[in-house]
């Protein structure tokens, strides 16, 4: 009874997970080739696809579509080795967000009349699996009414890197479902603060919505678009010749900003760990302490890291010791064909290490 | 006749250079399996060794020594294709300076009974060469005389890990000798402010003494020492028997200081440039400026470093790109099964690295 449940998970709901971004402030470990949702970047054994894939299950069962990009295809098709070819959505080319779960709707919306969409990327951290069955579980309740559904973070600090979702009154009766008037873009820092004082939550592109709902809104904003994608969905072997014609645009611009300003969105707040590991230095929140050294956390080989009077982020991955000596909240990031010395400070910065690369000639490091 | 002169040097000038020691203040570059002798450490395209002979070569022609453990010997050999084996004296076991330099002075005065030795170590570093022909010559003509002659370099700062020379008055009618009245060993801070303030000189281990002058002081000071090292001179075959039953002993303790105070040294003092690369921020003194990069020094390739916002030293000596950001005045030395970061400031400290290694089980990489 219990596999039976397991394996059904919430009728009707079918994740989507967009596979897509390089992960470019996780240079050198995620490449351009090797992207940070391929990696292994919490020790917990498995990549971040993998532990997402794992997360969903409970929820979706065997109904789970990944889309990603041309060059990334052998990759998830390695890292989840039991995903049928069908599940598996081939991008030509990078479009942005909404081409990607579109199609995964456009294609579920054939397949089942009462489709409901879970899209969910493949490279964030998630804690406290219960709590996060349960918001999915709410967030399918409420997309059933015919809404765009976004599950809210509580921001613990006023980043200027995510959209932020403003709360308006309670959706329904019961719950905590709240309507959204307003979904706003990455804001200067003093726009930030007021958002997380005003109480707004983070956007941290998790949407649950119908297929159907999800298609009418995209008819409605971009209609070029949905005949496109519609048209792919009918015959799969279209798409080389269609994809290239279709718009590059990101789902919260595109569609959630104007369903919010119809009337059409609601939040479920989170009340799970959240995190899309934005940078070495919030890698390390994921990382257990070295058995060896206080203050030090390592991803790879504990043995292979020598540590005296220093603290910060290792990652061992290129099979060769790394001795820090005197060298208090540093960043080393060592592999087989790069190497890499920061601070924890200075982790955001990283991503202008791989135009630096890629502008000198070197994008076979990139 | 520049070729003739070239070649035979300064008549009777027998160099020799202890290639000991493993130089763990610079690992992980230098190795116990591979010296720092080995390594080219200044960008200069060949190794210490190489430089050392290169240097001595217009002073002593042919007539070359090197002295060295037998784990080192074939490094040695292939590091000097072109050395004689008879010029190669391999010691089966440590023994410190005393019987590695008397050993070649007890061969030295059955090869040539007018030969002076001139000891020279394989791993420092000498700048003005012009320099260090002039003293090495006022050297060689003092040591005729009969006395124990060290060059003596100006201190640039009170170190505590060089022993010091005092000056005596002048010897000789002409040039820049001095008596010795005392050498003194390695001092602490405060003494070694006041030798300096004193005008004493470094004992930098460079001694040029008639080969038979040199065996006279061992055979009053260390007379079982003088016996054994002259047996194996007349028959290198007993090698093995003999030299396990001598004494460690430095030349500095147990000849320099007593000859001293007999009143049998002089010292030449020197006007060239001369360092020991003690640390790796020493080292960097020695390096050329980054071509790309302001404030970065690095050995190896250029075009594997990329640094941002950074300062410091980088061997790139790992096939490997290595990659600063925001970390001032640090130092980075990767090698293909190890990589160190550590900063200016700590670099003196790196042997500690090498006996947590070796404690820890890690002796494959000390």
């Amino acid at each position: 009874m219990a596999d039976l449940e397991w394996a059904s998970g919430l009728p009707g709901l079918y994740a989507v997970i967009p596979a897509g971004g390089s992960g470019t402030r996780l240079w050198p470990l995620s490449r351009t080739a090797s992207p940070k949702f391929l990696h292994d970047l919490t020790g917990s054994g498995a990549s971040l696809l993998q532990d997402t894939v794992a997360r969903l299950r409970p929820l979706c069962g065997e109904r789970l579509l990944v889309v990603t990009g041309a060059r990334h295809a052998d990759g998830v098709a390695k890292n989840l080795p039991t995903l049928n070819s069908d599940n598996l959505i081939v991008e030509p080319s990078p479009k942005d967000s909404l081409p990607a779960i579109g199609l995964a709707a456009a294609v579920l919306e054939r397949r089942d009349p009462d489709a409901i969409v879970g899209s969910f990327a493949a490279d964030h951290v998630i804690t406290d699996q219960p709590a996060f069955e349960g918001c999915v579980t709410e967030a399918v309740a409420v997309a059933r009414e015919g809404v765009l559904v976004t599950l809210g973070i509580t921001p613990s600090y006023p980043a200027t890197g995510f959209g932020y979702v403003q709360l308006g009154s309670a959706y329904g009766p019961s719950g905590h479902a709240r309507w959204v008037p307003a979904f706003v873009e990455k804001p200067p820092l003093e726009v930030a603060k007021g958002y997380v004082d005003a109480g707004y939550l983070w956007n941290a592109g998790m949407f649950v919505v119908q297929a159907s709902v999800l298609m009418a809104m995209i008819e409605r904003w971009e209609p070029e678009l949905a005949a496109g994608l519609r048209a792919i969905a009918a015959d799969r072997d279209t798409i080389e010749d269609v994809w290239p014609s279709l718009p590059a645009l990101s789902i919260d611009r595109a569609i959630a900003e104007p369903a919010a300003a119809a009337g059409a969105v609601a939040v479920v707040p989170a009340h799970f760990g959240w995190d899309d590991i934005g940078n070495f230095a919030s890698l390390a929140a994921h990382l257990p302490p070295s058995r060896s050294r206080a203050g030090l956390r390592v991803l790879g080989d504990d043995d292979l890291v020598l540590s005296i009077d220093s603290s910060g982020i290792v990652a061992a991955r290129g099979g060769r010791t790394v001795v820090l000596l005197g060298v208090p909240d540093t960043v080393v990031i060592d592999t087989p064909d790069a190497v890499l010395v920061t601070t924890r400070e200075r982790a955001q910065d990283v991503k202008v290490i791989v135009d630096a690369l890629a502008s000198s000639g070197h994008e076979d490091l990139t």
